[in-house]
């Protein structure tokens, strides 16, 4: 079992936690003899940008499609603007590589205290799975009138049906297999948004006749975003689009301790271009460089990387071997109220791994 | 001081809860002698649709124009479409009357206990301005190739510079009269969506220029749902589009309480028009006509109006009616965990009203 991996730590706190990743990652080859991985580091970003002009090299997606797995710390700089750094690699990626499924767990760790009031670990563990293709970030759209009084903006949201039927089967498939209650929750707005939503909830409703035993509710996002808050332990799996997707995954992460720990898999199911592991956060540029970033995100993924590779034995030990550090409690970032560098946590968890 | 309202109790528990709103008013009224309403009832409904295949005569809107304020109370029912029913006639209302602000304060009243483990009434306590009249939900768009595999449906957001001018200088002013600390924050999601988000970012920057001493931020929207959860205790006016406003103070409302108790005021801030005031909440089917829906809504609608309609005065005493009877916490309806009626619960409040 030998994987390729392409390394794009890109900037900010994205190279400190992509750092503790690879450790864990050799940590992890260290137990099992019989795995290996193989790292192509690319240093792809907004330094790379301020020396050539462009994110990555024109031939950079050709570069990178041969790999196992892409695992990707975070891009983004203070003055290069989001259409340069997201438009010129993250979605890129997401969309050349047809990683359609964007899969976002909302699980509290164990020893995470969820900011909501009397929420413990079994209230708290659902799955979103998000478009990631299409929909609201089609980069459709233009400008008219500028510099006049009926200066004016337009966005186009697409949703075609192959792009919307392959992720709610994906959807179903999930709430079918994994569901610990067969419930499939699907975002909607189809109150206020006229054209695409109703055209989503027909999806919906057409593919709940495949998949016998799903309950599937359409709920609004606005309703939605509020059960995150007032009914979480309800969910099994939610589905939406990207732009809904979006919005939940980070107010999920903030339900369950936070961005320091969201992990994100960007996914081509099937397996025809490699898949991408990434944490939620950003690149953090104020915090970038001074070794207190958090990379339980980050490891997480790797955790998610080794699941998607059929290495699922390995996939659970880095994540036992991340609760175990946070139920100990003892070697934390600040941000979980520790005072613990990168470095340590990284250190810490790959010793808990060795122990088990 | 006479001012004339009409009434749009619409379906479900909008008539419950509507009847209270009303009482409340007359409670008002007899305790200072000066103020009067007249009252002319409008029963445009889903019900109404049934007869007649409309929600309200054609025309209705003209019928609106000359009232102070309309006070409506939801309108949806199981088996009419949304665009029957919000589309024929809330989303019309806001729109023909240039009600293009929409006002919801997120204010954990005395008496609520917040979801948000540890947080008290003084974190909790902003607005969130919301545009009301175009961007996400302008209704254009369309859908192509249907019944085909190439199946797809397109949708135009479209934002204006008058209507995004208007809506930022509201907040600013906003901001800048009232605010505990000045600090104006404005939704985007300029990094996802590459055609309105930079727009709206570019006016709030050139409105920031006009309003010294506010102090602006933008903060995507994933990541401000977040902030709701993790530091509420940060906001003092918040400014949003109309998608991202709807899902903002929906989540606003999960935290400090629920929709049981979600105010909302559709404004015209010019008065050329009667401004619209309705709780956020729906018509609820599910326990429409049970009398167990929480009126504290619609009352704290009524607050909203009255002060709206310059009664600034009467306007406090409802609230501090309201928030007595929450303090209290004997006479609440289920979903605050009491037992009381609808009824029961507006009759409290009057009580509460008159003993003040
Ligand atoms: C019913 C729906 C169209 C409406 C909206 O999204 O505007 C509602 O959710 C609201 O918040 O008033
Ligand atoms: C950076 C941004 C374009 C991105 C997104 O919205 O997809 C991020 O928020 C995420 O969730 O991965």
């Amino acid at each position: 079992r030998d994987y390729s991996i392409a390394l794009i730590p890109g900037d900010g706190i994205g190279v400190d936690v992509i750092r503790e990743g690879r450790k864990v990652l050799e940590a992890v080859c260290e137990i099992d003899g019989g795995l290996k991985f193989d790292y192509t580091e690319f240093d792809w970003s907004c330094e790379h940008y301020a020396r050539h002009g462009k994110m990555m090299p024109d031939d950079g997606l050709e570069r990178l499609r041969g790999f196992d797995s892409i695992y990707l710390g975070a891009v983004g700089y203070p003055g290069v603007p989001d259409h340069v750094s997201l438009w010129g690699l993250l979605l890129p990626i997401r969309r050349a590589f047809r990683q359609y499924i964007n899969i976002r767990p909302v699980k509290l760790l164990r020893g995470i205290r969820s900011p909501l009031a009397g929420r413990s670990a079994e209230d708290l563990d659902f799955i979103v799975i998000r478009e990631n293709n299409e929909g609201e970030y089609s980069s459709m759209g233009g400008r008219m009138y500028e510099g006049t009084p009926l200066d004016m903006a337009i966005q186009n949201s697409v949703f075609t049906r192959t792009g919307v039927e392959r992720v709610l089967r994906y959807a179903f498939r999930l709430a079918q297999a994994n569901g610990k209650r067969n419930r499939l929750t699907s975002a909607t707005k189809s109150n206020g948004i006229n054209h695409t939503m109703p055209f989503w909830d027909e999806y919906v409703g057409r593919i709940t006749a495949e998949y016998p035993g799903v309950e599937v509710s359409n709920v609004h996002i606005d309703a939605l975003c509020a059960f995150f808050v007032t009914k979480p332990d309800t969910f099994d799996v939610v589905v939406a689009s990207n732009l809904f997707g979006d919005i939940l995954t980070d107010l999920g992460a903030a339900i369950v301790g936070g961005l320091g720990i969201a992990p994100s898999a960007n996914i081509n199911p099937e397996k025809e271009f490699p898949s991408m592991f990434e944490p939620v956060h950003g690149s953090a540029p104020d915090i970038a460089g001074k070794g207190i970033a958090n990379p339980i995100a980050a490891i997480w993924c790797v955790s998610m990387m080794l699941e998607h590779l059929g290495e699922a034995e390995a996939a659970k030990a880095v994540l036992e071997a991340v609760q175990d550090v946070l139920e100990e409690g003892q070697v934390l970032t600040p941000d979980l109220g520790g005072k613990a560098s990168t470095r340590d946590v990284g250190d810490h968890i790959c010793r808990k791994l060795r122990l088990a």
